[in-house]
This record gives structure tokens, C-alpha cells and sequence, in this order.
């Protein structure tokens, strides 16, 4: 598969991922490379990754915790703290061999780490393949609320090899998915169309929507760096997604989501608001609900939940001057941003998913 | 005093800044104003401030307690909760308005909060004016080592305006001429020539000083941004002298020092070096000598002191592969980077900054 160019870095795929860090390597002086794994990819991703390249033992890890709940200061503070104790340096570099907390966080510490240093991503897991391997966002987050701390910083190269793939959860796998049926949505129905009939995951197919799930990021974040307008569209399902997803974290009688799977209930929300407000297709809406309720199963929120997560839209990171804006459609791949919603309709939603 | 336009931003100067600050909030939308101030800029700073700014009471306060061992980890954790809280979104500004210690640390929450929100730099020391007021280096200590943690981000303007020296002590005033110091050996030795005639502090050639310092480091960073090469002689005095600073910091038997004072140390030191390894005129060494032996007084470093002041070198920012990189001198305003010094004469240069 041919590289995709992003803003000044490319993102490769499958063994042209190696020959390029090989070759980044041995042209770019560099004094050490630390590499970050957690748990997980220590075991299964990180050995995968030194067979295909040569002198794996000059490579330094770095190991963290495996989960969502690491992705916080307390971690930045032990790798900040880490890497200075292994003697890193301005010329050192750093690869970050995980799923989205790992390629986030990772990315925010070697940014900040003597006003930064430089990164190479290799996500190993479906999310964040098609979202986080372009566009240049990192952060940890702070406390309940995601991605609350963090900044654009470009790695110097991403790496896409689906043979990572096979070592994580279906759980994981469907997670991602969710993201994909959102370019779906936003930018490419064809997508949806392939994905809705979908009973089981198939690998084959997933191949194919990766590299065009990066196609589609890539060619908005080119568009829109900073997250001014077309960019913001990507946020489609994520406005009350993240909140849903914040909220089952926190609260201790909650079993914990994915981010793909309150993302999928965040699409069905607010689709059923786009067609209540813009007139988008109920069929479509219908539809998502009834794959999503078979594909992810449906979430146990009670109507005491509905209140505190609500509230917790606040914190998105789109909202301005206390105002919640929303991604919502008027049609198949047409988004409308920064719409607000009133409380009323914002219950409806919510009840529109658990019926 | 005519206004300076460094890479996309102005340093105003005087009554200047607040026209331009007036100016670019009607202009620019933004949700809320912060300001960021710690104990001692809010009572003597802020009532300054706020007299010369309309809407004064639309400013939100947010304090910090003062001094350099809070400029830290939990610090930032505070203030990003802090913004959270009171609802800072992506279109909220943060004017920083104190020493380096504010401007340095409010420049990185700023920087970092929800991937980056503007902000305004207005430091009221003479060590932030000169030194922390063009480049865009933010940051924070990570234990003792100062600065570890951090980025490059450029403020939306800069105000200077004199009149908050007056709230500092001459300690602090002295230590931020000791910057003003290194622009004579490194860029101008004109400014030397008038300083090494000070018997006291002379505000009005104050003014002066930091007006012309800001012209050469705007100059030096306009040429070369992310410290590659040239901008690194503006680290002359800092390799050795950051070590005795932090190292003076973290010791409960010795008094700290202020950044200044540490620096007006590393300078002669470093000053001893360049005589030694490239014939730098010992005249000029020891006239620094005997001008900061008067001017700031000699520090109690023992021969038990040497040792870990050397280790701490390992962390500048500059080292590379383990290497000490200093900024030397062949002759006034001729620097030479990246210079490596071995371990006799390391001791050898504090035991002549002893003698």
C-alpha cells in the first residue's frame, strides 16, 4: 500500500513502515531511541516490532501500565522522570508502540520533554489507527475529562501494520470500528454501506477501511490543522460520546466503555438529533441504532445518569462560553458544526438510544 | 519606546502595551479573560495593571503562591483544574503577569490546556523582561532540574513596562542584570563597558539595557528559533551555573540563590574556561570577577559541593550522548557552542571563582 503524505510526515504501511524507520535511523543523528510500550504491547506487539528491524537491541523501553486510567500526569510524571534518569537527551527519540493512550501520551511526553523531543508512532490497535495516527493531537486527561491537557505536535513518521491487529481483543477491534463507521457518516457512505452488513468482524475488509479512513482524516486534517471548522466534523457522536464515555470511567457501578463503544451510542444521539433538527434521514438513524445494539450491545443508563452527563458535555473541548456545540448531519456526508441543542431534545436523544 | 516585532508577535513597551491589550481584546473574540498572577504580582502588580486597562473588573484572578520551587508539576495540575472549573474553553486568553516563574509556567498551561489556548506575557521582573520575554520558551522544573519540562510557544504580545520594577526587590534587580551581563560579553560589549561602572542600581540605564537586551534576543531567535546553533550563546554562564542553581535549590544547608546570582557564578566560571581553552583575554575574566564578587557577594561552595554540581551538568538541556556542551568565548561577542571541558578543569574554574 503507498505511503500517504501527511503536513510533513508520512504515514506508512506494513513493511514499508521498517525500511522507513531503518532508513530515518541511519540518516538522522539521533543519540538514543527509547521506545514505549505498555503491559500489553510489551508482551505481544513488542516483539513482532524488533524482528523486523536490525540492531533491536540498541532499542531502550519504556514500559507503562496498560489503560485508559494511566493516561494521566501521574504517568507523564514517572516517563519525564524516567527518561532524564536514562540520560535523554534533545537528540533522543522516542517510538510509541500502543493504542491511542500510548500514541497520545507518549506523543505529549516527547513534546514537552525539554521543550520537546522528537516521536514516531506505531498504533497496534484498530482506534487508533484511523484516528490517532494522523492530525497531530496529543494529551493525557485530567481526571474525568479527556484529552484535557495536551497540544499539536507532529511525530516524525507513523507506521500502519494490521498484523498488530491480531493481538488485540475483538472488544478492541469492534471499538475501532466505531470510528470508521463515523468517516462513514461524515465523509464516505460507501463505508457504511460496507459496514452495516457486517455480522462478524472481517479482517480482509478492515484492511481496506484503515487505509481509507486514513485517506479521509488525512485529507481533512491537511485542510484544517488547528480544528477550526471542517476539521471539527470528526467530532461527530464525540460531543455526548466522550461525556457517556467520562461518565461510565468515573462512576464505580459502571462497567467501563471503550471510547468506540460510547462513541457508537454518542453517533446514535446524535444522528437522532440531526434528524429532529436538519431533517436527517430517520431511516438511516433506525439503521445505526440497530446495528450498533446488535454489534456493541446497549448501555445501561438510568435516568439518574442523564443529568451528570449532561453536565459533563461542559468540559468538551468545542464547547464555547459554556455553549455545547455539536457535529450533527443534514444528509449522508454533510456535517453541520457548532450546533447547539436544548436540554429537552438533549433527554430525547438519550431515550431514543435505550428504546 | 518603539515597539519590537519578533517572529508573529509584538513586545510593547510602556503605556504602548496597554493601547495594543485594549486593542487586540475588542478585536480578537474571546470568551473569558484570565489572569494569572502569584502572591506578590497581586498586590503590587495587579492594582498597576488594572488602573490602566478599562473593564478591569472582566479580568478573572487566578493566583499562584510565589517562587521558583512552585513552579512545577502540581502547580500545572491546579491551574488546568483551575480553568476547568471556571469554565475555560478553547477561546479563553491567559495573560501572565509577573516574574519568569509566571510567565514561563502560564505560557505552558496555556499552551497545553485543551491542545493550546492564546495568551499574553507580562513580566514585571527585570530578569523576565530581558531574558523570558521573546523566544517563546515555556516551562517548568521537573525536581531540581530547572526547565526540564516544557515547549516552544509564542505568546500573542508582550508588555513591558518598567514601572513594576519598582515592586521588586534590588535583589531581584541584580539578578536579572546578570542577563543583562551576558548580552555584553556574548553580543555587546557595550553594555558591559556601562555596567562594569555601576557602584549601585541606576534605573534609568536599566531602561536602556533591557530595551537594547530584547533587541539582541529577538535577533539572535528570529535567526535561529529552536536553539540550533546561534541562540545556544545565549546559554553562555547557564551550563555550570544552572547546576549551582538547582543545586543550591534542593541542599537544605545552603541558602538558595536567585537565577542571576547563579548565573553571574557560571559566568565567571565559564569565563575561566574560554581563557584557558581559546586564550580569552583574563583581563576581562577577572574584571567579572571582582565586579560580581562586589556586585553579588561570593558563594559558600565547598569542596563537597563540586562533585554533585558537576553530575547535575548531566541535565542540561544542551548535553548530548552524555556530553557537557558550554558556550565559551575566544573574545568579547565571539562565542564558540557546543564545547566540551574536562573534568580537572571544570574544578579548577570554581576554585578560581573561590579565590
Amino acid at each position: 500500500m503507498e505511503s500517504i503524505l501527511s503536513t510533513d510526515y508520512y504515514v506508512h504501511f506494513q513493511k514499508n513502515g521498517y525500511l522507513a524507520i531503518e532508513k530515518y535511523l541511519e540518516t538522522n543523528f539521533h543519540s538514543k531511541v527509547y521506545i514505549l510500550v505498555d503491559t500489553n504491547t510489551k508482551k505481544d506487539c513488542l516483539p513482532l516490532f524488533l524482528k523486523e528491524v536490525s540492531n533491536a537491541s540498541s532499542y531502550v523501553v519504556i514500559e507503562v501500565p496498560s489503560g485508559e486510567i494511566y493516561k494521566n500526569l501521574d504517568t507523564c510524571l514517572d516517563l519525564w522522570t524516567t527518561l532524564s534518569e536514562l540520560g535523554a537527551d534533545r537528540k533522543s527519540i522516542l517510538i510509541n508502540l500502543g493504542g491511542g493512550v500510548i500514541t497520545d501520551m507518549g506523543g505529549f511526553v516527547a513534546s514537552t520533554f525539554k521543550r520537546g523531543i522528537k516521536f514516531i508512532n506505531i498504533p497496534t490497535t484498530l482506534l487508533s489507527m484511523v484516528d490517532a495516527s494522523v492530525g497531530g493531537k496529543t494529551g493525557i486527561d485530567l481526571g474525568a475529562l479527556k484529552n484535557q491537557i495536551g497540544l499539536f505536535s507532529n511525530p516524525e513518521m507513523v507506521i500502519i501494520d494490521t498484523k498488530y491487529l491480531k493481538t488485540v481483543s475483538e472488544r478492541e477491534i469492534r471499538s475501532g470500528l466505531a470510528e470508521v463507521i463515523k468517516y462513514g457518516f461524515t465523509f464516505d457512505k460507501d463505508i457504511w454501506d460496507k459496514i452495516k452488513q457486517l455480522k462478524d468482524i472481517n479482517y480482509k475488509l478492515i484492511d481496506d477501511l484503515i487505509y481509507r479512513s486514513v485517506e479521509i482524516k488525512n485529507s481533512v486534517v491537511l485542510k484544517d490543522p488547528k480544528e477550526e471548522n471542517l476539521r471539527k466534523a470528526l467530532n461527530f457522536g464525540h460531543t455526548i460520546g466522550h461525556a457517556i464515555e467520562s461518565y461510565f470511567l468515573e462512576n464505580e457501578d459502571k462497567v467501563a466503555l471503550t471510547h468506540g463503544e460510547a462513541i457508537a451510542a454518542g453517533m446514535i444521539i446524535e444522528l437522532y438529533y440531526s434528524s429532529k433538527l436538519f431533517g436527517f434521514p430517520m431511516k438511516y438513524t433506525n439503521d445505526l441504532k440497530s446495528f450498533v445494539h446488535k454489534f456493541y450491545g446497549k448501555y445501561n443508563i438510568l435516568e439518574s445518569d442523564f443529568s451528570p452527563i449532561i453536565d459533563l458535555m461542559q468540559f468538551d473541548k468545542k464547547s464555547i462560553n459554556g455553549k455545547v456545540n455539536f457535529v450533527l448531519l443534514d444528509q449522508m456526508e454533510n456535517c453541520k458544526i457548532d450546533v447547539q441543542v436544548d436540554k429537552d431534545l438533549l433527554i430525547e436523544g438519550i431515550n431514543y438510544y435505550l428504546k
